[in-house]
């Protein structure tokens, strides 16, 4: 089994790094590559193209997307119209063109996927903790990053906060007569519980979530070291959507 | 919603440690003790049997089992025969009487539970591994225990490594051409992975799980303290037979 | 060499695990107990006392003191001057007690330790993390206690920060734009770094102190699961102060 | 105070990473460039040279050599005449030749460094390791790299193994009838102690150092992500050689 791969947007820094990993998956075949910018005709023997209608044609089976915001929606339309699986890591989606996307994907009984996050490791760890925290309501999350980084805490660890907050039976956590003696030491509230922030030079992302019961603890932790981390996924979502049926919002639907 | 619960076995320090969890929880009702070693009639106004055929017009909910292997078997068969959900810790069941039991379970339709581990934090630590290890193939457990342990690796880490064995990609680890300096040093082999063992005072029972996987590492710890932890184990039990309309074999059926 | 040492206070808890670490260590004999609440003329063949000045004429190494502040102060002086080395435990000595007693011992010619804290690996932690800071001065402190302790950040956080001050070139860490969404997230700020303070049930005393720097990390964690700890520290000194001139305020300045 | 300072071997990595950290800090001053590959007359108004004999009437304070063994003591043998004082990171030095530029040095009351490893992190890692070790002998160190990593015990875990041999009483840990039941479970046995060797893709070169008493636990763990690392004690060395009156080897005696 071997699957042809498009790969839109390879001029940019996420579509490169996916054509990388395509051409080291021996069960991956890279069958075209489109870019507006490209000034090349062909690539090691790819051909390559600088508008999409020139592959209207063209016989692949999955459309890997890393354009930009303002033709996504276009792309992922004409290669669902076109047969190829749309796997695309493109943000800005509204709401009603996922919907219509996953209508037409549905008529034309094809798989897709479109995954505002394609760490697969971030997803496992949000996963998991909400799950933990259906049993082991006592929590905190610590999120740590570069010292460059503006906004605290991290939209990641804000997200795990939601989703743990779906499950978890409200818990206000801590001493009852609790006091800081320096402001801010126990963290952000979010819902009964705690969430940290450290920024520190050398680090990138990390995020653990710690448990805490009578005489046990769980901590799930996730680090994150550079975008090489989202191949695995992208490469997850190819496999995945060419045994679907219709295109998914999210990479948990396909894990 | 209160559910009266019947302790056997209350004189050992698992069966003395659930009766203090259980007057704990204002959802829960001590109804009578069972053991066989007892002097007294009544402890705080619940009353004290020594002989299980006592109870046999009693009425309660739940009976909650940390005796010992001889009598476990024929303890659960009498408490679901008098529509008691047993929620059992003893070990040493056969699989014979495992299935007799959920079959008289089923019969009555009534839930029930035996378990061979009640410490939640360890066994969500194995199914999170197990899941985990679907995707990211590459993994070490460090499992780390106080120094009077005798056996390495223990018996939770070799039970981790056979949940992931079975749905993990084979792959043998590391570099084809590695080489130890120092015997021992890459730890023990288990289905192309491995497994190190620390023993040190101090220490109790911990166990961690790291994957790899390119750009991102995500990491699972569970330390367990002291016995207390397996009390929200039991506590779950008790909560979920009630609503069960036959008996499970391991804590996992009930998360 | 065999140390002879004296208990006072061994009827408390501290003394109590005092008298067990000093019967286990074949280099040290326990000579003899004191305690007002004595109701045993002897222990095991061990003298005990209601009243120090029974034991003026005895013949011992070490004055091993977990009273209480009424008495320590009288206590020590007693020591130095029948010519047992002081090891106390047994703080609110004033300033000028201490000196006092320092200059006591330093005409007598004999070793003591008045410590407010003998968890060597608390000291260690806070000496090697002040160290650290010279070369790292990004930083953030971690600690994490059980969810009943009223006051954040702890004191032994506090210590360590106020260490760290000393020798670290003030630097003002994190982003200059940083922005909180959800107040309190970056933490208690100290001298232009963070402390965050984490309380789950579960926990005992833990602190973690994060160096960052281009490319790298270091990680310095204590881990206080209960008060036998300090024991190590109690044995120390008994075994440093028979080899000192006079006495010593600190544990630290002994290690 | 501004420090002028040569950068011998700027066409190397290390070289070229040196550079951009003396052009980064305001108290260091670029002052010329040597490399025999060099092709510039000038870099950015910085004079380049590709024979050292044309410095020897340069002023300058400091010599950074990132060149090969093969000239580096040629080179440091120079600086050393002409007063500059040399930081270098170029290994393959003989003890003879050390001894000949620390006497070199000595007679010309300049200080001077040649270390064969720049990492303060790791350098106080193993200097806190060893001296933790005098206090708490039950130890084991766990090193992470990456998976193409050959050798294990990594280089790094042996030098630390030995450092802490030279000072902590020997003992041989753990159970005294242990037993693996799979084969290097407990890992590399050391003085009595363990080491063991995780590979992992995505880690890049990680060490804990994992300390256990009764009722505590002490960790030490450095991480490092890449080469950047290094340049802090580029930078320390530079600062220190100028105040000193006598080479040394080895960063850690100018900590």
């Amino acid at each position: 089994m071997s699957i042809k791969v498009i790969v839109a947007g390879f001029k940019g820094r996420m579509g490169a790094t996916a054509v990388d990993m395509i051409k080291e998956d021996k069960d991956l075949v890279l069958a075209a590559l489109l870019d507006p910018f490209a000034k090349e005709k062909e690539i090691d023997g790819v051909p390559v193209f600088t508008d999409k209608r020139e592959l209207s044609q063209f016989s692949a089976d999955v459309w890997v997307d890393f354009t930009t915001p303002k033709v996504a929606y276009e792309n992922t339309h004409f290669a669902l119209e076109n047969g190829f699986r749309p796997v695309v890591g493109t943000t800005g989606f509204t709401k009603e063109e996922i919907s219509e996307l996953i209508d037409l994907s549905a008529s034309k009984k094809i798989g897709g996927l479109i995954a505002p996050n394609f760490a697969i490791g971030a997803i496992l760890l949000m996963e998991f903790a909400a799950k933990a925290s259906k049993y082991f309501p006592d929590l905190e999350i610590i999120e740590l990053h570069h010292d460059k980084k503006k906004d605290a805490p991290s939209g990641t660890a804000v997200k795990t906060a939601e989703l743990i907050k779906e499950v978890r039976s409200y818990k206000e956590q801590g001493a009852k007569d609790e006091e800081e003696t320096l402001p801010g030491a126990r963290g952000a509230e979010f819902d009964g519980f705690r969430i940290h922030s450290v920024r520190l030079p050398g680090l990138v992302a990390h995020q653990e979530v710690i448990f805490g019961a009578q005489g046990e603890g769980l901590t799930l932790r996730h680090d994150s070291y550079n975008r090489v981390s989202f191949m695995s996924g992208v490469n997850l979502g190819i496999k995945k959507v060419v045994k679907q049926e219709q295109l998914v919002y999210g990479l948990e639907h396909l894990l």
